[in-house]
């Protein structure tokens, strides 16, 4: 591992926090008669990730005004996030079902998500100015602005003031082409809100999208891609994306690669034969990175980044539960699972 | 038991279909980490129950168009519901969680119902015609006017199909304070409604809430109130009130009591000291007057539902599961809960 | 205590083991998707209890040859029951399913053991010289007859052999209507095996069932039944009752009463509001009375027996796990439940 | 996929329905406390998959009179199948318990079915004139006559009446060796049935047994005997197998093949390298043959079946809860078990 | 309510923290195979009841270097409690095994806590200066002592800071005659660290524990008691006992009484007939004096505290976890449990 | 299989019992609200082992004088194994967390033991005399010696007795660096109570440990260092060692390979690639070698040690619960895990 500085900056996320229900022992709901239940949403699973790996972490978000939101926010505290910008409001919690898949089989998952009480939060209600003060870096998902104009609004205010303080904001702009249904257009939001981000965590996928492009999936396209995304929006310095190959349900691939503005690198791949979780996978990477780039060379960053989201996939839940040790570990290439007294 | 007729009679019931989540072991939800679910829902748990008793009986509602829609089809299948009119639509299902008391604790719910799949009906896509061709009886509650206007309108519509087929309507129109949110006034409407309906499963209170008064909850309150009430809708003929004494969230009371039109009537008290389940136990009551007045005279009907409503608080979930022996069993006086071998 | 003489002899036990399946929660079957399972069956339910009162005990059963049956004989090991007679045979074991009620609903149960390994039984396979070789007791019930012409032969002949080495005999006589299928009369069969025994643990219910007499329930009545079953059945010394009043599912009283062939006994009345589990609670009774017999005074055997009997009931299972202090506590008049730490 | 008509016809089912028993984790019984339950039964399972294929289905059969039979009727209610001919009679439900293996560790199965309400079926208790009235298609398995005289007799005037009404019979001649007991021999009885059928759902071992022969088992044994098995029953026109390798417990790979009557087709490999559940794979296997038949040529109806029982691996219990579409996409080749959101 | 200020001041408690590990369903440990966990401990159970009441609380302990010390730190987290000072060191957290009983069958405890990483806990390694800081009330309870002289000497040091800074000092001085085993002597010990306090929160048997003396446990005895500890103790300004009695394990009632310096004061008696949890109940009283002595006057103090003491046993676990509102619900008479929605 | 002798001689093991505490679905503690619970500990193992492979075996230990022994107690009597030699202490029973990994995530254990009931134990509170008169067989790992003074002395009388009894002494030498903490030098002691044991379950590892020797873990290196042990410790007569290739947690790959005193040998290798438990499949090695020491030659030996060894990664749990025909299934190479039944 190579350091380059011991401080570790406070960490700010925006983003839903769902509830995750799910039966377990791969049933399908009508199977069930009761339900695991999760709390997520793709921020704040980085959130809980930056905590475990010891990071200062504050989220922001609204919650409902009942038991249920209270026991999102006992959830948060006990992730270890801090909880001080959570509000409460009268609208329900974002709900996601999940049934769990198993070798061919996809595991399915139904949103009851539009008209939550993150949907219905405005900008006002959020102190930006406040929240952001000690903050050295800010994290947004795609996710939350193809929400509601109220997530996107919020949002927006965040990273304006955000750039102010020239906080480093990084990005996952994960596409979901079914929300989007309250009547701005992708490309126009994700654009605008990438010209305030600089660290660009996704790839070709998402870039295509973007910036309505064909680029290929392979090295050269992507170090292609990732170059015209730098041109479109220069804001953006780095570019870390991740490559799955999904052999089945339960077993899983995932390599890292990166243009760093001058170079192409890429991180070893990873297998995982016995998927306990899938969910969360990508937000465990992005931890990894925000974690990474406070600490280490882009190489170690993705390499750290790639064995966090490999070894999420071997916890159940929406967050990824490991600290700096384990994941260095794996770096290390100790894959072997040997068991520790 | 007093037997007036051989027939069953085909019963309509129309209403939300909600999935309730809920911790076992007493749990605050923030102590738990699965949830028991059932489906239920006002109408719903009277069809189920009026089902287990040996009636045919159709719901019509709309559920969501995923896992968790086909979920609450196949509930009702169990049940041994009649599900051809039940539609799926993009809108996720109605959901509630609730957290369970006891002693002195009350048991808590928490709603996400009004942007479901049932809030989004339209009077368009229910062919009442049709689904009400051979019925004999339609039940609505006063919940389901309560959600939505389409809802409103859907249940307007059926009421005076139903009531050019001279089918007998019973209504049970509890009343939800925190509902009516969406810009009508709760008794102009329930009063429109009710001048369509000829049997009225309430009390005092629902009186007082439609025609704004203010009617003693003793016995000669009851009696004026209900007088009262069939001058101002002379479409009502008997009204059938259940009186319950929570000495605690454990501890309950019941009696029925009716006013015929003609006279006043009255149950036994039944007591539970041992309370399994609270939810649902109204709508236990209703499926037993619905039950009796097909087979019974007015105080057998009385003493029937009382029984049915007493029995529920001893099964887990929304759904009252007893069979007619089992109720006439309790309406005789056998109350000792010897095992049955 | 008052204490007759210290040595502790060896009780043999003789009948089916079942297992018994049961929804949690109060849930009828249709609404569960696992149940628990505990062995039991009345006289292994004694046998049970005299191992954890410290009695060495060995029971007489056949079970099924395979991982059912296995299943059985471990959980009797477990309870530390002698399983070196106990057979495994190519039929299944007998299963038994519960209801569990509540309040005023009645628990009810549903056996599958007419065609099990204790049906099975033959006579012959039984070394009945060898196992009652060291006995100092023999307890039978009135269900094993009842089952079939193999588990009546089989008895009978360990009967003869008990009463060949003059080991004290115990019966519990329960009679089961819906048992004696195969096509002797009960009356018949269970007169010749009371001829073999000596402690009668039973009541007017059951003396009328033998003499197909009338006698009435109260004290007197008791009393005037207990001389005609000893003048019918001279071999028989002593007559333990036990009575209950069922004030619910949930809430059950029970006293004990005896004739000791010279004088009426009584015990106090014990009181159980929170029932957790009702079955196995005669077959507690038994136990402490098996286990008095060879160390108290008539009267300290009814009030031993009768805490027993009362402890069972807060035990779930079969069987019941209480120490002799635990009994001698209750009979101390300590039912305020204190925390032990 | 290559369409062939439209309309899906009511298929008639006839087996027992058991209840499964199995505890959870890979524990052996005895290391249990509780068991998940399932209600299955081969030719319930093909059945309830026709049923979630969209097919009308009906059920014929008996279940005991008690709770437990009550049980298993919700339960084929909830899968959506027909139970208006299901009987209620004085014998106890089927039971067998399943201990679940992983890697060389084999499952263990016990069953409790000789005596049960299925075994007691006679032909005059079941309406075959009045069920079989608008069925299509009517499917039985080699168990049924196995089991019992009556179960013999009722499954044979069933087939006789089919015959008459000209109803496609299907069957998979599933032979046990450990049935059998009831005093016929299986190749009289079975040979006797494949007369009353036309398509046959099995390999060279059914064959095998059937005709007493030794045909090998590669391709080309495979066509021979199929040739043999038309040649002595001429009424088979088409014959479809699946056949199956076993690495372990927990990876089994999948292929269909046929003989159509003019040519062998076979079907990709499909290989379930995490099995969640191999209970009921056949019978996926078999519902797959029966809707594909409706609809598809022959190449397509294995392809379909095939990924049919592939998928069946992935759920827990014994029916396979798949839809036409996720069949399809299988069929397709889409394997990789990518989250559908 | 009676207000007093409006300040909410940050309370320090101090003390270990347990797993507790239970069977569910009254089960004794050898008829369970899965355990239940919370953690709990008395001062931390006032510091979790306290936080949930809206005050600031840091808790002071040693955990385990495991990640079973994590779980314990998540825990407090989660409680939103501050845990900030909590250690982490390389001995074992402690555990205690419950047993639950019902009626008249008693709770057991076993602890496993003499060599845990709380008992091994020295004063150096707490940093009391900077953790009272800001603390305006320091609360312990007599168990710590009685674990070790480790124990011992941290919470002296700590009380002679509180006492320099000037915080209120509150004690339960729970009296554990199965502690005490590290050489020194209880009354000592508790003489001299009830000196530095000002708040007992104890009764009659604790009075003579301390004092050696013998008064009586009625009304004058404990006034008469009362004034002796604050002769022999006069930093003692205020006494608050609970009175319980114990009709069961199900059935509880409690009333508070107190002297206050000048006079005595008394709730009225509360009662749990359908006791969740006694454990803790103790503990939740002891935060409903600390919560009440910053806002309310004495008889509301008492009010509060007796039914936050009566809530807990409706909780599972043991901390109680109640709001204000919820408190005062009770204290304003209303114990129906009405249902909330 | 080749048989040596039929007789299958006694077994005494000395060893701690700990009870196991774990999380189901791989979660980390912090995650799980319960813990599954077994009994271990690796003599034990090999003890519960022997029962069910049919040997007569007798465990000594010290359990706590609690509930908690009680059942540790019941757990041994289920798996059949003799306790009567099991004496209970006021000391804790021993206990581990365990946090179970998948692919690269290694499980975690975290002990509490080291003032645990059989810590405590002393040599004088055993009667080796008598426990080793009937005895074939003592086994002891090298685990206990580590513990404590009392368990080294307990054990080195009990080694010293069965020298004189002329009992073949077999030890698992299992070297944990972890303990040895109270005073002694585990090389010291080690070749101390080898010298008073004939076969040596282990390989290069232990043998470098306990010889301070480097020999490399080849077969040459594995001959060679065997050799040197014989040298060293001429009562060692024979070797057995186990290979183990940990691909990830979740994938195994085992082998033996023996030194006879003569020649080496090996077993083939065995794939466990769904474990479903890693803790004791050592033990299961070391039970198969006891048992196969009484009827087999050294080749099979290996053979049946191994294949016991890979059938316990299948078994969740401490103890290895195969018999002796399952095994053998295993050596005759049936790892198909085809469905038996």
């Amino acid at each position: 591992m190579k350091t380059k500085k011991s401080h570790k900056g406070k960490v700010v996320t925006f983003g839903e926090v769902l509830m995750r229900l799910s039966p377990t022992e791969n049933r399908k709901l009508q199977q069930a008669s009761n339900l695991d239940f999760f709390f997520g949403g793709t921020e704040m699973n980085v959130a809980a990730s930056l905590a475990y790996l010891g990071v200062e972490v504050q989220h922001v978000t609204n919650v409902s005004k009942d038991f249920v939101g209270e026991s999102a926010i006992a959830a948060l505290r006990k992730f270890g996030i801090d909880v001080s910008a959570v509000k409460k409001v009268d609208h329900p919690l974002g709900i996601y079902f999940l049934e769990v898949g198993s070798a061919m089989r996809s595991s399915q998952i139904s949103y009851n998500r539009l008209h939550s009480s993150f949907a219905n939060i405005t900008a006002e209600s959020v102190d930006w100015e406040n929240i952001l003060e000690d903050a050295d870096y800010f994290h947004w998902a795609g996710i939350s602005p193809a929400v509601s104009e109220g997530a996107y609004q919020t949002l927006k205010r965040g990273l304006e003031i955000a750039r102010e303080k020239k906080i480093t904001v990084t990005t996952d702009p994960a596409y979901r082409s079914n929300l989007w249904n309250y009547g701005r257009k992708s490309n126009d939001v994700l654009s605008e809100l990438i010209d305030l981000s600089s660290v660009f965590i996704g790839g070709v996928n998402e870039i295509n999208e973007i910036l309505e492009s064909d680029y290929a999936f392979d090295e050269e396209g992507f170090v292609v891609a990732s170059k015209a995304l730098i041109t479109a929006h220069p804001s953006i310095k780095k570019i870390f994306d991740k490559v799955r190959t999904s052999v089945s349900s339960s077993w899983q691939k995932v390599y890292g690669r990166a243009w760093t503005g001058e170079k192409y690198l890429q991180s070893e791949e990873l297998e995982v034969r016995d998927v306990v979780d899938r969910i969360g996978t990508g937000d465990a990477y992005a931890a990894g990175i925000l974690y990474g780039l406070q600490f280490f060379d882009d190489q170690h960053v993705l390499n750290f980044a790639n064995a966090a989201c490999a070894l999420k996939h071997t916890h159940v839940g929406d967050a990824n539960l490991v600290s700096v040790e384990e994941v260095e570990e794996v770096v290390n290439g100790n894959v072997s699972g040997r068991i520790k007294r």
